[in-house]
């Protein structure tokens, strides 16, 4: 059960907030940040929303104002200390937010999380959300809902409907509750139109990353079981697509597109090395996979960074350690 | 406005029903004929559900009890003229059900045509539906809610899920309104998994469909305006990759993934000729693009075949003239 009512206390009592995500933003990231700012700008107060990374491209729809401001150590360092409230969303970690880390833990005033992950680190004065939730951007919902701190209007109801719809995978992982679909309906109540969010977001792609992901579909090979599935990526490709590493992202989860794989993994070469994704179907836990590497993550999304290695290297121990967890 | 009432004395007033729908039939065909016969079902009634094309591999969890049989000239032909109803679901002219179209026009008993396509065949007694509707699905719900002609169960409820999520592109495409939302609450509220439905039916793919996508992908051109895209498949392609033409079903649409991309083209090579996929955004008419040589569909998503000649033979030709739509 989620103390609302302290975080509309905290929001009463306060005149100055300061706002940040994870590194690498998504659209729950921005979308939680940008509503909570919407919330707090219909107040009156005072906001900064400062982030370690700059708003990805097709994301920038959901800041036609611009408000959030990419962090300078030396420019940003003072508005923070003259902040009251740091509040940190999307994200219940120090560590994820990079170059503000040392901003964030020295920090004097009020330190506050909402979230939706697990393993919260024990640095936060008020910590609202929980894993019951689908997407950050779900917990400002019910916030909102319950406190009636604000009206919901179309602002506020585009950046929340971005948030929930990319984090469910439109409404088809494990959290999306009936109530998630009724929170939809009030929503697009609100003039959100799916198709141009859904556009906006995921049809964006630059030329060379529809290339890049045709070479990479090219490399899939199955293992001997049939259950694994896995697909090479190399810095040879990317210079000839001229994609970028961030084109890369949901390259793996085509593995699990495959009739009977449980276990995806893509092996994408670094300049000093390789990084390795796993995605999993159901109970197969790939966190647990990518920590016998010292790597981390979820349980059906985990990864790992290997350093002065090639692909070729590690390639066979890493798909005999996935059969374990096949 | 729908007379459901006079579907509900239709089925009150008869008692054998025959089903049918479209030639490869996707979700909401399937969804929505075995959502219509389990109705039948709860009331008695003797149905039979006869397709053109066999049920394909990815819906079949949608048919555990295997009641949809295959058309068969030499066996059927009596079956169909016992029946007193003859229902078409999810498509609405005769020429649609293929072999089955002469035996659906010689058909003496009542025609029933359940649909949310435009222009009607005019060759029904009655027409339930409407363009309105997302999904055909969504009319069988809507007949069951307004009539509460049976309870609708989980079973049911899993065929209009299916119907539904697939037909609305999960939820994005343009007649996802509140209403389809709230109504997927109540599905989900029945005991549906959307993570179950969207494994089953999404992520089946043969390992071939994956390497030929990814083959499709590299040949991925843009033209000078950078608003049209287009893709090649070959017979060689699918020789290479063991993919058959049915798994080609979708790639078109990646054309419009990449940013500024309006129009998508796949020119895909057949045994005697080619055919050509157009794909559009928002207001661009494919179809109007489409009949000018002879194709036909729908405003975003049409085709043509041609025979006798070549993509090469007709490529610079056909983006010509798609250039003019945009």
């Amino acid at each position: 059960m989620n103390d609302f009512a302290s975080l509309k206390k905290i929001i009463e009592e306060h005149n100055s907030f300061l706002l940040s995500t994870h590194v690498n933003p998504d659209a729950d990231a921005i979308g939680s940040e940008i509503g909570f700012y919407l919330i707090l700008k219909k107040l009156g107060k005072k906001i900064r929303i400062i982030n370690h990374s700059a708003t990805p491209y097709n994301l920038e729809f959901l800041d036609p104002e611009k408000v959030v401001e990419k962090f300078d150590e030396n420019t940003h360092s003072s508005t923070v200390n003259e902040s009251e409230v740091f509040v940190l969303l999307d994200l219940n970690q120090g560590n994820r937010i990079a170059s503000m880390e040392n901003a964030f833990r020295s920090f004097k005033g009020l330190k506050v999380c909402i979230d939706h992950h697990q393993d919260t680190e024990n640095v936060f004065d008020y910590v609202f959300g929980g894993t019951q939730y689908s997407a950050t951007a779900e917990i400002i919902y019910d916030f909102i809902e319950e406190t009636k701190i604000v009206e919901l209007d179309h602002s506020i109801a585009l950046q929340l409907y971005a948030g929930i719809m990319t984090d469910t995978g439109s409404f088809r992982f494990d959290r999306t509750s009936p109530r998630i679909h009724h929170i939809m309906a009030e929503l697009l109540g609100k003039g959100v139109s799916p198709t141009d969010v859904y556009d906006k977001i995921y049809d964006q792609f630059k030329f060379g990353r529809v290339k890049l992901l045709g070479e990479a579909l090219s490399t899939i090979q199955l293992d001997d079981s049939g259950n694994i599935a896995y697909m090479i990526v190399t810095k040879k490709d990317l210079d000839n697509t001229g994609a970028s590493e961030a084109d890369v992202d949901g390259f793996v989860n085509y593995c699990l597109t495959i009739r009977g794989v449980k276990i995806g993994i893509l092996f994408y070469e670094l300049k000093d090395g390789i990084k390795i994704s796993f995605r999993s179907k159901g109970e197969i836990q790939v966190n647990k996979l990518a920590k016998e590497f010292k790597g981390g993550g979820h349980t059906n999304a985990s990864g790992i960074r290997l350093f002065n290695t090639t692909i070729d290297d590690v390639k066979d121990q890493i798909i005999s350690a996935a059969k374990r967890y096949l």
